[in-house]
């Protein structure tokens, strides 16, 4: 049981708190250091009833300088690059879901958390557009996440601007999901945001992550919201993140 | 025009960014320090076809610790009290809508920002508690602002529990509305957010805002979340606002 608990919480990000846990479940957890997405859709098949959406591919939504960024990681990702030389910056697309844990099966463990109208917040909208269109890459040798972001006009905050618990949200779990690439089920313990300038609706924007260093199961990242071209500065951030284990949020 | 703009945006809490003004226009947003949600109640007639939703009030999805402490809190308004000895903490209720600009006229400035489509980040789901439930209560010396908070399936982070961002996005909101007290116009210059012990799906929470001090534009913002009674602490932040005008806004 707790093997499996292992491998399907393995394809989760957690972002939002801190606890304390029980090591004796760690090595479970810690085992799945990959990409906790790609994780995911690697052990799928195992569970599903059905294919979920990946919320991470283009849609008729997306204007036209998230499309040119899109293609423009896509191009330096380690498929498209294959049997090339290696330009020492090669990047992997991130999936997205939005309620992986549905498609689950488990015991105990899993019923007290499973909630099958659950949905992940910023996948939660239906309508393309209209909430958060993202999607996240990774570099391969993990040190840097980088996301692109086009804000829709359901996150309004001043008008005509992306409400900055929005931007919160975004940064959380830009660095949230980096983090996870290290340790596979994180939280959040602290995030210190720093707004520069606002963010209109609709426009689309850079969210960039850089580790900084790890602690122990502390790990400290950085992050800046910019413009496309990078030239202006809308948001910078730290943020905390702990490894985790399942029993740690069972406690709670 | 720039009269009719600062009456408009009396209505407005403005959270997530940080930008420098016009001093010009400042008067007109600053003449408008009451709270900034029951200003706007006075201020609709004038600019409204209908009369928009009022999303504080109580609806059929909040429970049995939310709808307690709303009576509570409500029974120590104004209204309620009127007539009886002043026991010294009067509260008053705010509205809340989602899309208020729609319902303004106005020239350049406002067609430059007005986004019909634009609704409240945290009143963008419709259905009710699925996603943001909550009320703001602020007390009659506007030291102190408490917000009672639901947290629907539609917030989720860790499995189970709510997404740090959708917890970001409260504590901006409730900072905000409090910042804007004292100063019609404000924006989030930053947040600072410990998060303690994750927050069950479903569970209702109080959001507490304490003004610390304020110099100049800036205010300075404590907030704590906690189980309804008190005895476990969630999150905790800092948060510093900076009144600002309509014309920061635009020139961004």
């Amino acid at each position: 049981m707790a093997r499996s608990v292992g491998r399907i919480f393995s394809g989760f990000r957690c972002f939002g708190s801190l606890s304390f846990g029980n090591p004796r479940l760690k090595t479970q957890c810690v085992s799945f250091r990959i990409s906790s997405d790609r994780t995911l859709m690697h052990e799928l098949p195992k569970f599903c009833s059905q294919t979920p959406r990946d919320f991470s591919l283009p849609n008729s939504s997306w204007g036209k300088e998230m499309m040119q960024l899109y293609n423009h990681y896509n191009s330096l990702s380690k498929e498209a690059t294959e049997g090339q030389e290696d330009h020492g910056e090669l990047w992997t697309r991130l999936p997205s879901y939005n309620r992986s844990l549905k498609y689950a099966t488990g015991g105990v463990y899993l019923s007290k958390i499973i909630q099958s109208k659950a949905r992940l917040f910023t996948r939660n909208i239906r309508d393309p557009g209209t909430g958060f269109e993202y999607v996240l890459f990774v570099r391969e040798d993990k040190l840097k996440c980088v996301c692109i972001f086009q804000a829709g006009h359901l996150l309004e905050g001043p008008p005509g601007h992306v409400h900055g618990g929005a931007i919160a949200t975004m940064i959380d779990t830009v660095t949230g999901t980096h983090a996870s690439m290290l340790s596979a089920l994180v939280m959040t313990a602290n995030l210190n945001v720093n707004y520069r300038s606002p963010i209109p609706l609709g426009s689309t924007v850079l969210i960039e992550s850089i580790l900084d260093k790890e602690e122990g199961r502390k790990m400290y990242l950085s992050c800046r919201v910019t413009s496309t071209d990078g030239s202006k500065l809308h948001t910078e951030a730290t943020a905390l993140f702990l490894s985790v284990n399942v029993s740690q949020l069972l406690r709670q």
